[in-house]
């Protein structure tokens, strides 16, 4: 009989964002003239650019003929595809991150996930997250059996480093040794971002303590300050120290469509059981080229397309419209009276719950009095309770719509 | 400083295709006048599916508008193709699927790794594959640690089941117990295949010693013999002790656009550490639901579009073009002299090397001699040593080629 591993049975009750849909569902059945306006899941409601629609129907009529057609690709990605990036992601930005460094894949939820696939798993690391966090981190964690059990909202064996206002969304660097760390700016949940000061404070300390920071930059693209990085690699140091996760996704609209990228430089190393140091880079290789067939042609042609000067204006109206609403949603909830973080570089605003109810009661009171979803800052993890997190990703109508509602049930 | 998963240095010398291609760019590069043809990977040459390119097509003018646009999709897949697979792959054929069931997913690769997470590692499970095999089964299985070293091309624990022509390609039944056994029917890379009685054998097997066994029905497509099963599922009581594995790559010439599923049957069970049952489907939807983010929307369309009249009819005629190649292949290689297996309901010819020179020294001469590539026998395990694979996938005109030249070798 085969045995299951045990790990899986220590996850706490769902995934968030499952948990938020059957409250929706619920809601919506018992209430079927309603109409919900969803800031809840961070999804892109906008049209694809048509850049991107562009080259992918060139490139769904290619594989039409036998002379163009494409069958397997390389697991890491097309050539193409990956110079586009270095190019104008990296290079552009004085980053140095080769081509070949560079792994495109369908989703940066999966490789935030899979990178523990070349990790030792259980006991041998320790692994520091932030408080509240994009649940990905921690869940993939306990499903690789790198935690003990939960409690209190917590996993033993996990670092917590706790994120709020109390800290400006700043939160401590370590002072027990840890071996990796995740980072997110612009911040997924809170829409905190990184100055160049405080991401050189993360380098250095991950340098002198040889610990590997997984950088997620997947909003990267709202940043509109000049002096906040849009990667990792812009701080000295950070190729020794840094995996960094990047996504089509929030940039051009490609939730639906799949398609993102992770960085792994080549000077990175693990050690192994006998201390000799080994490369990640051959290791991440070694993980794709097995357990993954690459990127469809269609979407990596696609992808492509965002890095043409059309893609790239398109990408910026797009950023644009969705930071505008992030703009009209902290007008409106600070109007209120709220306490309103986060919206400024970053897609998602980040609110102190009224008259300090749970975020769960708030999730509730929004649903029922305003129809409007967003998300309960405590199922990004314990340090998020009492925050709640509402989203700029919707059409501006909605948007609007859903802030006059809110401002009827303060009133 | 991160520990790697020491795992992964128990790898042999490198999965078998890059290999190929470290040998056949230096080959080109030596004799850049050489017109290479290469029946060696597995992958399709053919053009997409007409039906499969206009509902991408359609899918793509969709993601341009906002009424029509879709992001996030259910990680499951989309409930319209996961309806279509149940009806035409298994209620179309008897088999008691329900659309709940079926995980739509980018690969049969990623899936046929990634199961393992969902069991136990290391020692608590024997695996059992056949030999030779897929390397995929091999490698996912030595990655999570379930194996010992490698010796004379075999890793300690695992257990091999030889499949030669000394037992007609159809591999014993253990007769120790095995916790998980992996087969693939239409046989990569032998091109053997499965009678019903055969199956049955398995599957009242499994059943009565509690094995779970992960079916390979990647080739399905190329079966024309009506009494031989698609579908594991085909078989009384295979609901109990299966989990299949199925691909758009080889029927609808999917592999660059990738889009496959896997079976999970609600009732099937594993045993936790406490001895109770577990069941796998849950494991295996909270394993996608936070480690993988669907399938592209654009490419789900097309996919759907196989079971459409005129995608069927299209595949269809794929299928018998790329199965008169495989006879074309059968009937010329005999023709020299050679023993030849597989090639009928199946598309792979697998022979065995002339003269008994090793499966390399084969692939060697054939590149040399002919500037044809195959895949060397032994690249799929100890037991496929003195045999070589050659791939049906490849136009007519390069398929009769290669026989012709070959025809000399021998002359």
């Amino acid at each position: 009989m085969p045995r299951i591993n045990d790990n899986y049975l220590k996850l706490e009750a769902g995934y968030l964002f499952p948990e938020i849909g059957r409250r929706v569902a619920a809601f919506a059945e018992s209430n079927p003239e309603a109409k919900l306006i969803k800031l809840g899941i961070g999804d892109v409601t906008e049209p694809l650019p048509e850049a991107c629609r562009t080259a992918m129907i060139r490139a769904v009529n290619a594989l039409g003929k036998r002379d163009s057609f494409h069958g397997y690709g390389p697991e890491q990605g097309y050539a193409w595809l990956r110079e586009a990036i270095a190019e104008n992601d990296f290079a552009a930005r004085g980053c140095d991150i080769d081509a070949s460094e560079i792994f495109v894949s369908d989703g940066s939820k999966c490789d935030s996930g899979n990178i523990l696939d070349i990790l030792a798993a259980g006991t041998a690391n320790r692994f520091a997250v932030c408080d509240p966090v994009y649940p990905v981190y921690v869940d993939t964690n306990v499903m690789a059996g790198n935690t003990g059990e939960a409690a209190g909202g917590r996993y033993a064996g996990l670092v917590y480093l706790p994120m709020t206002a109390a800290n400006s969304f700043t939160p401590a660097i370590p002072d027990a040794p840890v071996d990796v760390v995740y980072l997110c700016y612009p911040n997924n949940p809170t829409g905190a971002v990184a100055s160049r000061e405080t991401l050189t404070q993360w380098v250095d300390w991950a340098k002198a303590n040889n610990t590997l920071i997984l950088f997620d930059a997947a909003y990267h693209a709202f940043i509109t300050d000049p002096d906040i990085p849009h990667s990792i690699y812009e701080i000295p140091g950070a190729r020794d120290c840094a995996i960094e996760f990047r996504s089509f996704s929030k940039n051009a609209g490609f939730t639906g469509t799949r398609c993102a990228l992770t960085v792994v430089p080549k000077g990175l190393t693990g050690k192994d059981a006998d201390g000799n140091d080994v490369a990640l880079h051959g290791l991440w290789n070694r993980r794709q080229s097995t357990k993954f067939n690459g990127v469809s042609y269609i979407v990596q042609r696609g992808a492509e397309a965002v890095y043409s000067e059309e893609g790239k204006a398109q990408v910026a109206e797009l950023i644009a419209f969705y930071l505008e609403n992030a703009r009209l949603i902290r007008e409106a909830l600070t109007a209120c009276g709220m306490e309103v973080h986060g919206g400024v570089n970053a897609p998602y605003v980040w609110i102190k719950t009224p008259a300090g109810v749970s975020s769960w009661d708030f999730f509730d009171t929004l649903i029922n009095e305003c129809h409007v979803v967003g998300t309960p800052g405590s199922g990004f993890g314990a340090a998020g309770e009492g925050y709640f997190r509402i989203s700029a990703f919707n059409s501006r109508e909605n948007v609007e719509e859903a802030m006059k509602r809110i401002a009827k049930l303060k009133a």
